[in-house]
């Protein structure tokens, strides 16, 4: 039998919100008493850890991410969250399931791992329409009803379509929210609705989508818990006004923390913790921000198992030397030591199916296939265009004239770059472009097969050699990131399985990423505050504004297709 | 389609526990928005209430009680409640369990009533072991099975057991809690567990079974939420210290109030919402006493589709003129009105299988009967005895010296009342006695088989002709409570289901009971700020102090039988 006590500890208690000098007694993988001391006499059997000077935290949980966000696989995922003391999250993964269907999320949920991963169903695949993206999976309802008998499938991940959800027409993601009442009558439904309220907000929350995790302003944050949504509050989403209107109002219940997206380079600095004491930096108590990263996440996810440490609860938790900096000394799962400064429990690696290496359906790129044709006499023809915003992934359209010579529109030297989509699924080879202005400013190209939510190959340079070396050494990886200056490869980041993650270590992919937005930025001069994130939702139609797939340019708001000759 | 305005309420929002004038819209028993003012004539097809000065609050949810203990049925006790504005409970039918079996407990479940009446699983059926109490049914595993795949069933009932529940040894109740656990992981499992802290608590809790309703002190309040229990406050419990430390420790989220038992009298006067302003009285604020009376024990009972008037739950609330004297004006369940002064909706009355009436399988009760033989050649025996407390349910044993003559012992005119239990369900026939001590004062006998938990036929009295007079009137009735001064019944209560439950309406049977009440403080000068309740559970063998049982009288802390004459 597995017997530890944590000795004097300064031990978090989640009911009064208080650290208190305790000794803990674990047995096989659960909590069994807090005492303030216990006689070491009576537990000759058990391993003693000396805790004195130490934090004891339940492990933490992050119950709204996407592992794909880290272009890495589940087992990596718990092998770099556990070194943080993140000790289970809820994953959406739907771009797994963009690339695979069902199959993706499947190999994802049968990857074992010391951490505990569950899962939402993905709730928009694709993220539109399949007119509008082709993807290589699709999620329909029959998809859904398997996953609703999968024990480790514990939610439906954001509902994003608010318009067909609350529509009076019998819509797809209407079908699946009432398959998940009927199968499943209180599982979680978790949604995304950025921006709306009133009415709109009420239709939205009566149909059982109650829980959000976008931008919020105190208003949004105010109106939506006080109309029953649980908020899950993520890192951009903390700032002073809204962390001032949850603990001035007392909201401490009705919300969570947590990361949606942990890039592999900043990865490799910290998960949960860090949205955790961002939201100590602004005011939080130290208290209550880690009830919102363990009690609350846990209640609204049903896992009544976890988030607390007290008898009965599985002994997963942190000991910190430092609790303002989160220095881990170690972290337990199911109460035991998986990761310390000197050691780390191994994962079990898993192997996927052979075609998942082999998921970028594509021939080489060669310059006749990115001839921008236009049918037209004139010398000079009026195109829509991309203006790149800075600061955020929303876009503007503008329309320029460009000379056309020989029935091509000859972009290059008009202070845009080309930027094109090809369908890499092998299901009917659409090549799609659209002119970008103000991301690329110096010259050269950026590729990635990681384009949210399709991930199609998507390429933008301002000279067609490096477009096409870019493009090609992505296609020739069989997936990843790189960018392209003067015919060479200057940065890269290799994600072989389905075109969007890697079994690399966390520590290689958080270098080649680290490298690649060094690249893009100096290099390219490519201006954004996050240009990895830029570009790769150049390509994700569900957002308001413009983007491209391999149908076209798509206005999101409408969901019409923008097309590249305007007037047209 | 039916649809709603509940125009200019003070409504009690739930997140930010304030009253706000607002106006309500529900559409098809949900509500669908709540807002400041809606244009009325955006809404033509509603039915608007001008609720202008009434005060809206969310139905209340009780989810610690026993049906049985307001001697109704679930018909009856959803007629009665509804009218004080409780919409939802979760009965624990311990007691139609020991007298029919799950029989018992189906029959209850198969009652349509207005109220949401959800059921728990009875644990401890029989209250101890069938060696020391015979009853109709038994609880076993089974039974659990089969109520654990009923959706009406939704935790387990009280596990009383502590000593079995923390064993080494396989017991019944370790097997029933696992496989609670194994077929419903994240059921709540209720306790039943006074006086026990340190290691016992902790052991307790960590068997999963983490709720508990007993009678509470500050410390214990302290210790047991703090190790994680959620606690059920029942009336008895709320002392000024109690509220205090709730108050206090800001305890809001891990505690609710409940009303355990409401007898028939006493529930002609109100149920939850008497706690709730008792509460209140003792210092905590209305807004806490509602949130504790709606939405915490909706949570514990994982029922998050109510307990909040918000978009999506369901429309059951109350609407009171006066708030601090709770004065309904009317009672809305699924978005319809079921209870105002001039009208209440009509209950579907059940019929109850034939059996259910002829359920006190005895022959008349004569002289013979109640003759106590002693083996002894003596004229005196040194005999056990009991002696009521006159403010608590617990006993004393003590030891009195009666004369015996013809084998018999001549127990009148010694200051006691002769006490027996008749084993009622034709299974052996065992009768019982036990001389008891400060309960009937004045001449004459109460007989009831209404009695805790095995509802044999109990009667206790002064003289033989009043015992038998009463004895017999409750088996002409087939269940009851009664009261027989000089040969002739003085008050009575027929219970003819099951011997434990009546079909009459609420004021009737109230007003049999408060005779009875009032009958056996005047008429037999019964000792006992709830002489009902005394008698009723001087029979209960799970009880630490001695009763009798048809078995003998049994020591409930060592599950011993206390033979009637000491030292044999």
């Amino acid at each position: 039998m597995n017997k530890w006590i944590i000795n004097q500890a300064n031990v978090f208690n989640t009911y009064n919100k208080r650290f208190e000098k305790k000794s803990v007694y674990i047995e096989n993988g659960y909590f069994k008493q807090i005492s303030d001391n216990f006689d070491l006499l009576d537990f000759h059997n058990a391993k003693i850890i000396d805790a004195d000077g130490l934090w004891m935290v339940p492990g933490l949980v992050d119950i709204h991410m996407h592992i794909e966000s880290s272009m890495t696989t589940p087992t990596r995922f718990s092998e770099q969250g556990l070194k943080f003391g993140t000790t289970t999250v809820v994953a959406d993964p739907h771009e797994i399931a963009n690339v695979f269907g069902k199959k993706g999320i499947d190999a994802f949920m049968d990857s074992e791992t010391i951490m505990d991963i569950y899962y939402g169903i993905p709730s928009s695949v694709p993220s539109t329409i399949p007119e509008l993206e082709t993807t290589g999976g699709i999620i329909g309802e029959n998809e859904v009803l398997e996953l609703l008998h999968d024990k480790r499938v514990i939610c439906l991940g954001e509902v994003m379509n608010f318009k067909d959800l609350v529509s009076q027409e019998d819509t797809l993601i209407k079908r699946i929210v009432s398959l998940c009442k009927q199968q499943r009558p209180s599982m979680p439904l978790e949604g995304h609705c950025p921006k709306i309220s009133g009415a709109d907000l009420a239709a939205f929350i009566a149909s059982g989508v109650n829980a959000d995790h976008t931008m919020q302003s105190p208003e949004s944050i105010k109106e939506k818990i006080e109309n029953g949504m649980f908020l899950e509050i993520q890192g951009k989403c903390l700032i002073p006004e809204n962390v001032k209107v949850l603990t001035d109002n007392k909201y401490d219940e009705y919300y969570c923390l947590c990361t949606d997206d942990t890039m592999p380079d900043h990865f490799l600095e910290g998960q949960l913790n860090k949205v955790l004491l961002k939201a100590v930096s602004l005011g939080l108590s130290i208290e209550q921000a880690i009830y919102a990263s363990t009690y609350t996440p846990s209640m609204r996810m049903q896992l009544f198992d976890r988030g607390v440490i007290a008898p009965g609860k599985i002994a997963d938790f942190v000991l910190l030397s430092s609790l303002d900096e989160w220095k881990v000394e170690s972290v337990y799962k199911n109460g035991e030591e998986v990761y310390s400064s000197s050691y780390q429990k191994k994962e079990k690696m898993l192997e996927y199916p052979q075609e998942f290496y082999k998921s970028i359906l594509l021939d080489k790129i060669n310059k006749e296939m990115l001839e921008v044709r236009v049918d037209t006499d004139e010398s000079e023809v009026l195109v829509n265009i991309i203006e790149v915003n800075s600061s955020s992934t929303f876009t503007n359209i503008a329309k320029m004239k460009m000379p056309v010579k020989d029935g091509l529109i000859d972009w290059k030297n008009q202070g845009v770059a080309l930027m094109a989509c090809f369908e890499r699924y092998g299901k009917n080879n659409n090549i799609a472009f659209a002119f970008v202005k103000g991301a690329i400013t110096k010259d050269g190209a950026v590729s990635s097969s990681w384009a949210h939510d399709h991930h199609n190959l998507m390429v933008m340079g301002t000279n067609e050699d490096d477009i096409i070396n870019a493009a090609n050494h992505i296609i020739d990886l069989q997936g990843g990131y790189c960018v392209s200056v003067n015919n060479e490869i200057r940065a890269c980041a290799p994600l072989p399985i389905g075109g969007i993650v890697s079994h690399a270590p966390m520590e290689e992919l958080g270098k080649d990423i680290k490298e690649v937005r060094k690249a893009m930025s100096e290099d390219l001069g490519y201006i954004h505050n996050n240009a990895i994130m830029s570009f790769a939702t150049l390509s994700l139609p569900v957002s308001p504004t413009v983007k491209l797939t391999d149908k076209g340019m798509i206005i999101g708001k409408t969901l019409e297709v923008l097309p590249l000759i305007a007037g047209e």
